[in-house]
């Protein structure tokens, strides 16, 4: 399913949106697992064996997959084949969004498309908008994709201009939130989502607010810290528009050679508490 | 000299910033030449050989290469194949800068400096400052190596946020001045750059002097169009603090047999193009 070769990937029969909304539903799950194979972090194995390995004993308890690219090319040149192994070994019915933060003039950004969904045939992307509309098309073309648009960030950093005042239309909102309104109107395929940290949930429930109808992933749970409760109640709109993305915690839950099963305990754990914030925000029954 | 395995290269004993004006003074040359291998405009031929000959042929007209990663992740897999010969082809007194517009949360940042510089042996690279502060910080930390933060871009869509009024300290200013200053602050090992497209000469007169002492990497030169001669005017300080950047319109001058001869021709006419602007801005003779 995941073409890893050279060839153009055929378009996927099921849009991104469809298929992480039914990944969410049977296994009652807002958890997306991040794969950043570090070797420092690791077992001392093989990584893709390793991310194998943890996908195999979590694939029942997620919503989506999240490889950052980064950490496959800070592997060397070899990074792409570990990629390549661990897209054949994830599941068909689970979607697997790119974390790569493309974004670039036009011209480069239908490069970066290219690479992204037809060489490896990635389900969705995260971009990043600071170069605007141009540097954002080439992905926004491609409906049975996923596109989010990296609006507020999870890290420190992310206040630095992300947060600043800017005059819109005579009244001062914050950047992101101006970034976040041109997604919605971006969103003319029902394929836009937003990138915003689960480290400020004020910002979050404004952002909601702002854009009901696109679905949010959420960074920073976990290793980054961030209050959860808080950003699930600020976001969920009652159909679950969101996904919880998890990195370190589940990948190296454990050292030893308990790790996969390490790693199993802690996205239940995860997956569990994110469905109990879901209750308390829309009062609905738990999901387990 | 460029380290294509595995293993971390070792650091640079010539810093970017002074392997970057020697070959300037060398070649009498502010041109940097991008290498953006498209098979749709390239001639029959294996994409590495393609760019081999290019070098080859230009190699005494510049002062940087600049390879967009993009083009080489769209060849498939065989992309970094590609990237590796064509860094080996590239003269060891001849910088090599990676448009990458790479930028994440600090965590992630550090895997992508680490794939760029230790892996690749890039000298230069270009970053997205979206995520702030920590986004841009494992950049930052390597002295050795040129860091050019995308400030102020080439394409029609750099106005959708970058030219958004901020509120600084009570003053509106346009957000690319703020990326700017910031840019400024950054600059403690004496390594950081601005790219500042050349389709926009007032804005980059203005940062220039916000600027004064950070070299301009300018895109936007051929195939997006741009005033050269008042960009030019604009940024020379005198010393000659910028790199003026043109791809497609020296790799494809020509489809045939003599693309390298073409590519040579367009090299060589850009260069002293750029020359006459600097003679027309600094009043200096002339430099062939």
């Amino acid at each position: 399913m995941y073409n890893t070769g050279e060839m153009p990937a055929e378009d996927s029969p099921v849009a991104f949106m469809d298929k992480w909304r039914r990944a969410a539903a049977r296994n009652g799950s807002h958890l997306c697992v991040g794969l950043d194979p570090d070797p420092a972090q690791m077992p001392a194995m093989e990584p893709a064996a390793f991310l194998r390995r943890v996908i195999e004993a979590t694939s029942d308890l997620v919503c989506c997959y999240k490889p950052n690219l980064a950490f496959f090319e800070a592997l060397g040149r070899d990074g792409y084949r570990v990629l390549a192994d661990v897209l054949a070994a994830v599941p068909p019915d689970i979607p697997v969004l790119a974390d790569a933060k493309r974004g670039d003039i036009g011209h480069t950004s239908t490069a970066y498309a290219r690479a992204l969904f037809d060489v490896w045939g990635f389900d969705a992307v995260t971009v990043n908008p600071w170069g605007g509309a141009d540097s954002v098309q080439p992905f926004l073309e491609r409906p049975e994709r996923g596109i989010f648009i990296w609006c507020r960030g999870s890290n420190p950093g992310a206040r630095d201009f992300q947060d600043l005042p800017v005059l819109d239309e005579g009244e001062a909102r914050p950047l992101y939130e101006v970034v976040a309104l041109r997604a919605r109107a971006w969103n003319r395929h029902g394929n836009v989502g937003l990138v915003v940290g689960v480290t400020y949930p004020e910002d979050a429930a404004r952002l909601r607010r702002l854009c009901p109808e696109l679905p949010f992933l959420m960074p920073g749970l976990g290793a980054q810290g961030g209050d959860a409760a808080a950003a699930v109640r600020a976001v969920d709109d009652g159909t679950g528009g969101f996904l919880v993305n998890v990195s370190r915690q589940v990948l190296y839950a454990a050292r030893g050679p308990d790790f996969a099963e390490a790693a199993r305990a802690a996205a239940r754990r995860y997956r569990d508490e994110i469905n109990r914030y879901r209750a308390r925000a829309t009062g609905a029954r738990e999901t387990t």
